[in-house]
C-alpha cells in the first residue's frame, strides 16, 4: 500500500472511518510571530541559545570535531554513538530561526555543520561517526541500542526544515542518499529486514522525508519498520543472537536477559502498536513512535492505527501525565511507570518527552480536529516544555520535577544533550504548532499573536493581538486576499476554547456569538464569507483557579496546585518564610494576582499557613509528641517554567490543601 | 598503643574522660528467652529461616558449591565475590541458634559448611572462592570494590559465635590463620601498608577475634584500618593506579573519577573518621565502620574516637533516621542523603543498614550507659529491623520504604543476598542486645522476658515476665546466688525508661520509687543489696500516641505517624475502602486499640476520613476543577513491622493529618 498526499496541499483523510478534513501545519513564513509572552523568548533561543549550543559542540573534540572523522582508537573524546542528532537538531532549531529571521553569522556555521556532514558521508551514503571510525565494521548489527536511525531521522528532520528555510538541497541531498541506502538494507530480501531503531525518531521523520520529496518509498520504509515494531521473533533477540554480544546497552541494563519483557517494553517493541492497550517505557521513544503512527494512519487513511493512538493516547493523558504535561514518570527507565504514579520530587518528566507529547498532540489534533489535543499540546508547551530552559535560555533540565528539596538546578549542558537542543527547535518552530490550515479552515491551536497567512478560502491574512496568557482577550482582524468579485468563499475560522476557560465570551464584530452553538470538539468554528476587516474578539476566562488530581495519584493526595489560563504554578521557597512543603492552602482561601517580573506574567496570592520551622525557635529531636506551631504565611505562586532561576530553592507544583 | 581487656570480665573505660564503667552483653546462654512476642519469631527463624537459607545456597552452583573451588573459567555460575558472607553470616545465626537449641540436623550443616570453608582455604590461610578460582593473582589488589576483608570480617563473626556456641576452634582456627596472613600483609611494610577495606566490617571483627583470643595483634590491626581511612594519599587512588584498572564496580560506578569525593564519601574514606563531622555515604559500611569505632574507643579509652563516634551518631539519629529506624535514604548509593531528606515512598532504609545501626547503639549503650543509644536500637529492632523479613520468615525486603503504591513486596532470595542471614544472626543473638552488665550493674536495654544470669554482685538470677511490647508492664524477680552470710555485695540493676513512655511507674516489691530520684541517662537505676525474691515493677505507657517529624522533612509534612511503645504503625490500603493516600487522620480524633492477629500486638483504630476514589462513582479527567468528595473512614493501623504480609496492598506510616 503506498499513499502519499501531496506535501503542499492538504488533503482529506482518506478512509470514511477517518475523521473529517485533517489539517496541515502552517508554514514557518506564514506566521509571523508578534506575541509580547513568545517573541522575546524566541529571540532568546536566537540570541543566546543557538550561539551557547554550538559552542558546546564546537569544543575540541566534540561535535564538530568528531564530523572530521580524525578520531583514532587511544584518542581521547571517543565519538558518541548519537552526536549526530545533536547536531542535526541545532541545524533543524537554526533553519527555523533562518526562515524568519536573517543572520549571516548563523547561516554561515549551519552551511559549515552541513559541509561537515556531507564530508563524513561514506561513499555508500553512510553516516554515523561512531559506526565509521570507532566500530567501524559494525553498522546496523545494534540497531536495538545503537541509535544510527535514530541519528538519521533528526538529520532528515534537519535537512527538510533546512530545505523549508533556505530553499538549498545539500543537506536534503545528503540524507536522501542515507536514507536509500537504509531503504535497501532493510528492503524484503536485505540484510536488515524487519529490522526497526531501538530509539524511534526515523518513522515520523520519513514521514517529513516523504512528503518534502514526494517519494512514496520513504513512507513505504517506515510504514515497514511501524508494522514490523513488536513482531515475532523478536528482531533484537535474533539480532543479538547473530551479534553475540550484549549490545551498546548491556552494561548498563545488566538484568536485560533476566527482564526480558520489560525491556521489550522499553523500547515498545514488546507488542504491534496496532496491539497495544497501555502505553509503556521510554516515554521519548513512545512519543516519537505514536507522531509516526499518527502521521501514518493520516496519510494511509489508516482507521485501525488511528483508533490505536487514541488508545494509546487515552492511557497516557488520562493515567500517566503530570499536571504540567510532563509525561515518564520512571526515572529508572526515562519513562512510563504504572498508571497514576507520578512522584513529584521523585518522578522524572524529561523535557525531550513533553516536546515530544506536544509533537503527537499537534498530529492527533490536526488528523482530528478534536482540541482535546491541543489542550494537552498547550499544557505540555507551557508548563513542562518551558521549563527546560533557564529564563536566560542557557542552562536546562534534563528532566523537570513538580517538587524539589533545594538540591535541583539547571545545567550547561549534558553527556547526553537531546533536550537542549530540542527544546531550540520546537520553540523557533512555533508557527508549526500555533495554527493549522485546510482547504476551508484555519484553525488556531494556541493564541500566540502575530500576523497568519492563510490560503483557506482563497487566501487571507489574519492578524491576532493577545497579551495571553497574561489575559484572556484576543482580538483577531481577518484580511481576505481581494479577489474577483463574487469568488470570495465562505471558509471556517476555527478559534479552541481551552477546556480550562470556565466562561468564554465570543464577539464577531462586536456582536455576541452563541458559544454552545458554533462549538464543536474545542474548537468556536465560525464559518462564513468573511468581509475585509471583521474582527473576532474571543474572552478566555485567565481567573486562576485550582486543580485537583485524580485520587489515584498519591503525590497529589490532599494536595491542590493552582493554574491560571494555561499557566500551572508552583511555589518557590524563596518567596516564602518557610520551605514549599510546609506552605499549606486553606481551601476557602481567594486566590489574587500580582506582578511576576521574572516570568511576564501574574504570580497567584493567598492567605495561607506555614508550619513553623526550626529557625523560628522549635528545637529537639527529630520525631516528637508535639506538633509544629502553625504561623501564618502568605502564599505566591509562580508559573512553572520559570522556576529554579532565582537560586536553589525548595518548590512544589502541589500545594498542601487544609 | 596495644590495650585489650579481658575478653571474659568486662573493665572500666580506661581513660578519664570517658564515661564511667562500661558494660558488657550478656552471653547467649545467660539468657533464657521465655518471651510472648520474641520466641516465636526465633522459633521461626530457626525452623523456617535457617533451613531456607540454607536450602538457597545449597543450590547446585551457589554458595556451598562454590567453596569446593570446582569452577573453571566458562563454566556457568562464577562464585561472586562475597559469597563467603553469606555462608559466614548463615553459620553464625545458625551457631547463636545452637547455643541454646540443640539440633543435630543443623549442627552437621554447620560443620559441613565450616570443613568447605577449611578445605577452600589455601597453604598461606588465604581463603576467597572468587580470588582463588576465577581472578587467582589478584587478591588484594582492589579493596576499595573486591570485598575480600569483609568477607573474612563476617567469617570471623561466625567463627567467635561458633567457638561461644559449640566451644569448637574448628573455624576459629581457619579465621586466624587468614587474619594472621591479612595482619602480614597489612603490616608496616607489607604490600599492603596503609591499606583498608571497601566495605568496612573487618575491623569489629578484629575486636572480636582479639576479645575471643586474647591476642592484641587484632586489635592493633583494627586500629591501623580505622586510622589509615581517609588519610592522604588516597589508598585507593594509589591502589587503582597500581592495578591499572577501574575495578569490580568500575561499571558500576562509570562517574567516579569525575565525582572522587563523592565516591569516597561512598565508602567514608574521605576524611579520617575522627574528622568526619557529618555522617555520609554507604549507610551499611558506615554503622560497621561505627561499631568498630566505639568498641576501639571503648578498648583504648579514646576519647577523641568517642567524641567522633558521638558527633556521627547525632547527625545519624537527628537528621537522617527514619521514624522507623531505618537509615540510608537514597537508594542510588543504598546509603545517606542530605540532612532531614527522608522519603518515604522512594527512599530505601535498607534492612542491613536497620541491624547496623542496631549493632552500633549497642555499643554506644554499653560503652556510655546512656539511654538514648538504647531507645534508638530499640526502634530499629522492633521496626525497621524486623520489617525485613514476613511473618513465616521466608521472605525479605532489602529496602524497607515508608510508603508503597502496591507493587512493593518481599522477595525469596536476592543476587546480593546480605540482609536474609543478617536479621537470622541478629534475632538468634538477641540475647547480647537486650542485656549487658558490669561488675556491680545488670542493665536492660529491651524487655525480653525470660531468665537472665548475671554475675553483677557476685552471681544473680532475674526473672522477667512481660508482655512487652503488648503490654508495658514489666515484672522483674531478683534472686541474688546464695553465697556466705554478710559477703552479700550492694549492685545496679538499671531498667532502661524509654523516651516514648510518657508516663512510667516503678514498684520495688509493691511499694512506688520516685522514678526521676533514681534516673540517671534514660535508666531507673536501682543499686542496693538484692533479697532473694524482690519484685521491681516497671510500667511504662503504652497508650498509642502521635509522632510528628521536624518540619524539615518533607515526607511528613501535613502528616503525622502513629506509635504505641516502641512500634511504629502504618496503614494498609486492604484495610481500608480507600489507597493508604487517601486516608486522613484528624488531629482531634482519638486512638483506640483492638486485636491484630497477624503481628500478636494491638492494631490502632481511629475515626478518619478518606477521599472518595474512582470506584465510588467519580469519573473523568486526570486534573480537575473540582475536589474529591470525602467519606468517613475507619482507621486502622497496624505495626509496620507486619506490613506487606496480606498480599500486595498501598501503605503509608506518615498519615495525612487534618
Amino acid at each position: 500500500m503506498t499513499t502519499l498526499s501531496d506535501p503542499r496541499t492538504p488533503t482529506p483523510g482518506s478512509a470514511a472511518d477517518l475523521p473529517g478534513a485533517r489539517l496541515s501545519p502552517l508554514g514557518l513564513r506564514d506566521v509571523v510571530v508578534d506575541d509580547a509572552f513568545w517573541a522575546p523568548r524566541r529571540e532568546v533561543v536566537r540570541t543566546r541559545t543557538l550561539p551557547q549550543q554550538e559552542a558546546q559542540m564546537r569544543q575540541p573534540g566534540k561535535q564538530f570535531d568528531a564530523l572530521r572523522l580524525t578520531w583514532r582508537p587511544g584518542d581521547p573524546d571517543e565519538p558518541h554513538i548519537f552526536w549526530e542528532s545533536d547536531v542535526a537538531k541545532w541545524i533543524e532549531a537554526a533553519s527555523c530561526s533562518l526562515a524568519v529571521h536573517p543572520d549571516p553569522d548563523l547561516e554561515a556555521s549551519v552551511e559549515e555543520a552541513i559541509a561537515l556532514l556531507a564530508g563524513a558521508q561514506q561513499d555508500d551514503g553512510y553516516l554515523n561517526t561512531y559506526f565509521t571510525v570507532v566500530r567501524p565494521g559494525d553498522r546496523f548489527t545494534d540497531l536495538r541500542d545503537a541509535h544510527e536511525l535514530y541519528c538519521l531521522g533528526h538529520l532528515i528532520e534537519a535537512a527538510v526544515a533546512h530545505h523549508d528555510a533556505t530553499g538549498r538541497t545539500s543537506l536534503l541531498d545528503v540524507v536522501t542518499r542515507y536514507a536509500d541506502l537504509v531503504d535497501r538494507t532493510f528492503a524484503p530480501g536485505g540484510p536488515c529486514e524487519g529490522g526497526y531503531d531501538g530509539h524511534q525518531e526515523i518513522e515520523l521523520a520519513l514521514v517529513k522525508l516523504a512528503r518534502a520529496t514526494g517519494e512514496p518509498r520513504y513512507l513505504d520504509l517506515c510504514r515497514r519498520m511501524v508494522d514490523a515494531r513488536g513482531t515475532r521473533p523478536f528482531y533484537y533477540e535474533a539480532e543479538e543472537a547473530r551479534r553475540g554480544t550484549a549490545g551498546y546497552f548491556g552494561e548498563v541494563f545488566p538484568h536485560r536477559v533476566q527482564q526480558a519483557e520489560r525491556f521489550r517494553e522499553y523500547n515498545q517493541s514488546h507488542l504491534p502498536v496496532r496491539e497495544q492497550q497501555e502505553v509503556v517505557g521510554h516515554s521519548v521513544r513512545a512519543m516519537y513512535l505514536l507522531s509516526a503512527v499518527t502521521d501514518l494512519a493520516a496519510e494511509d487513511g489508516d482507521a485501525e492505527l488511528l483508533a490505536a493512538a487514541r488508545r494509546l493516547w487515552d492511557s497516557t493523558t488520562r493515567t500517566k501525565t503530570y499536571v504540567t504535561g510532563g509525561v515518564g514518570a520512571d526515572p529508572s527507565i526515562e519513562g512510563f511507570s504504572a498508571p497514576f504514579d507520578l512522584p513529584d520530587e521523585h518522578g522524572y518528566a524529561e523535557t525531550c518527552a513533553a516536546i515530544g507529547l506536544v509533537m503527537w498532540a499537534q498530529r492527533m489534533t490536526n488528523l482530528t480536529r478534536d482540541g482535546e489535543y491541543a489542550d494537552v499540546m498547550e499544557r505540555a508547551l507551557y508548563n513542562g516544555v518551558l521549563s527546560g530552559s533557564s529564563t536566560d535560555g542557557t542552562h536546562y533540565f534534563y528532566g523537570n520535577p513538580l517538587a524539589s528539596d533545594g538540591s535541583v538546578h539547571r545545567h550547561e549542558w549534558f553527556g547526553v544533550a537531546c533536550c537542549p537542543p530540542n527544546l531550540a527547535r520546537l520553540l523557533t518552530s512555533l508557527q508549526h504548532y500555533a495554527y493549522a490550515q485546510g482547504p476551508d479552515e484555519l484553525a488556531v491551536h494556541l493564541y500566540v499573536g502575530g500576523r497568519v497567512r492563510t490560503s483557506a478560502g482563497g487566501g487571507a491574512t489574519v492578524r491576532v493581538e493577545t497579551t495571553y496568557p497574561a489575559g484572556g482577550d484576543v482580538r483577531l482582524t481577518v484580511e481576505p486576499d481581494p479577489g474577483p468579485a463574487g469568488a470570495a468563499t465562505p471558509w471556517t475560522l476555527s478559534l479552541r476554547v481551552p477546556a480550562w476557560s470556565a466562561r468564554t465570551r465570543l464577539l464577531v464584530d462586536g456582536a455576541p456569538v452563541d458559544l454552545d452553538a458554533v462549538t464543536d470538539r474545542g474548537y468556536a468554528r465560525l464559518t462564513r464569507t468573511w468581509r475585509a476587516g471583521t474582527v473576532v474578539e474571543l474572552g478566555l476566562d485567565v481567573e486562576p483557579h485550582r486543580v485537583w488530581a485524580d485520587t489515584r495519584v498519591a503525590a497529589a493526595a490532599g494536595r491542590v496546585a493552582l493554574q491560571r489560563g494555561p499557566i500551572v504554578h508552583c511555589i518557590e521557597g524563596v518567596d516564602h518564610p518557610v520551605p514549599a512543603h510546609s506552605v499549606v492552602l486553606p481551601r476557602e482561601a481567594g486566590l489574587t494576582l500580582e506582578p511576576d517580573p521574572l516570568s511576564g506574567l501574574p504570580a497567584v496570592r493567598a492567605d495561607g499557613f506555614g508550619d513553623l520551622g526550626e529557625e523560628g525557635g522549635r528545637e529537639g529531636d527529630l520525631y516528637r509528641r508535639t506538633p509544629a506551631e502553625v504561623v501564618p504565611v502568605r502564599l505566591r505562586a509562580v508559573p512553572y517554567f520559570s522556576w529554579a532561576n532565582r537560586g536553589r530553592s525548595t518548590m512544589r507544583v502541589w500545594i498542601r490543601e487544609s
